[in-house]
């Protein structure tokens, strides 16, 4: 199938489609008992990641499974900080953890000098990927967004609040300014080797946007994922990049118009209505069902998936989830969905 | 001086005043030496909110050391599902813990007869705060919001995203409205008893509200905010109610219309110039300076206090914190927060 004709590429290009493509967060990982298996092959998380055999089969199951539209790159935001010289590994039901970066010192012991080298497995998995989705599928590579990825690396891990990260760009914003330059520069980089390997379409998670005030929002999430967007597109001026700053609220406008993204991810905060409003006018939009919803299954999801396809039906848009599927979700579920998706919007 | 000149009931009846009222949430606690004193005498926190001595004592200390213009009664929104027959502890640097909530059965347990008796202590402490405020320090009562205190029940304490309580709501949504019904009833009764006792406003605290989609939001924290406020009304026309729907983003406009609410607390995440536009217009406006800023003093702390000031001195205006005060905070930055406040707004 030529490129042009992949729906979820044709939706990113701005065009409207009766039938929606679809794909989820995180659809491949541990709600599927196929990658339960595949695990048990790997234990270490980040090796996994750095398997490419293992990272092919990964990304491959959901879209064999469920026959999705889009077939992300299985790996994690973390990769960066860990190529870039930082302690990193998940804990088991823990989450990731990371030797915290606390001082000025910190911050001059990372080292972007082997990013490529390290981060070779990874796009060893895109280009092999590159070669075996099923047609129709598009490879989407994605990357965490500076911020996102900043607040792992000075929190050590999730946090609340990210009470350092914003202390730290409160309190020595020149020095703040030079981590993220160096994670604008990094992640751009990978970026655009995954985009040289044959990803399609890129996707910049901002999971923790959500904990900034307007102005730091526009310093640390906004001006980032604007000057990324800008030096792929130098590049590659074609590629498709999607934004999604997770909890934008008020500021979901401001950073569609502001980023030049093709695409905007919604969370699940965000009406439908609204996003048709005031997001659709100036880009696609992808989301937002909400990931308990598709736990719960049933009469309930028939309804949320209604009212999102009637909202945004009406302009490029991709279903996807408002945030990342959940290992409790019920696979038939999935196909419950996908089904009602396929199926083309109720009246 | 008379209730009619006290500058915080004075912005709450929707007065513009050159100097806005000033207090801080949670300013009376852990970030002053002479609390943490205090506390010494009794360790078990909610025997501390029980013991009117100490609470009335806790209560005053922000208000004599800083002078600020409302003292927030000093207690917990836990008191409520202890006052239903919940247990309830606080586990030193874990945050509370409830035995959670997760039947049918567990649900069946609660009883609010004996409400009013279990509470006796927090109303005898509003009774004697009544008679010992310094002149011009408006009393301000407070509760959790239904939904807020909901999910403390139902998860067992504070939770990352409340998908315990969330899924509730979504798979037995009648189950979880009689829950919610008897958090209504409860939390107006007790609102009501605070007012009765010299309570001269109340605040509402919907600290989760953010985690819900917008048909949830509505349902959960507009209608049950809404429901007590008219309850409370019935009673004492004239006694004004803060609504704090903390993480409201794009539904804070709405929640300020459909409550009825005096006056909206704003969190960090909303421009004050937005709160200006968008809610002002509707009643008075309370906020919204980052906890964090106030912990780094110093130029920041008065520039973005300006910025505040500048934004929303032109209409009924409570200067306050966007989030509660952190334990961190110095003093000595509180002192020269109150101090910029009150020299008038820079031009």
């Amino acid at each position: 199938m030529a490129k042009s004709e992949k729906k979820l590429l044709r939706a990113l290009a701005g065009e409207t489609q009766k039938v929606p493509p679809i794909w989820l967060m995180r659809q491949a990982g541990r709600h599927l008992p196929e990658y339960r298996e595949l695990r048990a092959q790997e234990k270490n998380f980040l090796d996994f990641c750095y398997n490419p055999e293992l990272a092919v089969q990964a990304t491959l199951q959901p879209v064999e499974r469920y026959g999705m539209d889009g077939a992300i790159l299985f790996s994690d935001i973390l990769v960066i900080p860990h190529a870039l010289g930082q302690k990193v590994w998940f804990a088991e039901g823990e989450g990731p953890k990371l030797e915290p970066l606390r001082t000025t010192q910190d911050l001059e012991k990372l080292d972007a000098g082997p990013l490529h080298e390290h981060l070779q497995p990874v796009y060893e998995t895109v280009q092999q990927l590159s070669g075996a989705l099923p047609e129709g599928a598009a490879l989407i590579g994605f990357a965490g967004a500076p911020w996102t990825v900043a607040t792992y690396m000075i929190e050590g891990g999730a946090s609340r609040d990210y009470r350092n990260a914003r202390g730290w760009a409160y309190r020595r914003p020149d020095e703040f300014q030079r981590l993220m330059d160096l994670l604008i520069q990094a992640t751009a980089d990978y970026l655009i080797a995954q985009v040289e390997r044959g990803a399609e379409a890129v996707q910049l998670f901002d999971s923790w946007a959500g904990v900034l005030p307007p102005a730091q929002f526009r310093q640390w999430s906004i001006r980032p994922i604007r000057e990324i967007t800008q030096r792929l597109k130098e590049k590659f001026p074609d590629i498709p990049v999607i934004g999604f700053p997770r909890g934008a609220g008020l500021l979901y406008e401001e950073f569609a118009r502001e980023t030049s993204v093709d695409c905007v991810s919604i969370d699940g905060n965000i009406a439908p209505g609204w996003a048709r409003d005031n997001l659709q006018t100036q880009c696609c939009v992808q989301g937002n069902l909400d990931n308990l919803v598709l736990i719960e299954g049933g009469d309930l999801l028939d309804a949320e998936t209604n009212q999102i396809l009637q909202a945004l039906i009406g302009g490029p848009f991709i279903f996807n989830l408002g945030h990342g599927i959940l290992p409790e979700t019920p696979p038939e579920h999935v196909e419950r969905l996908v089904r009602r998706v396929r199926a083309g919007t109720p009246l």
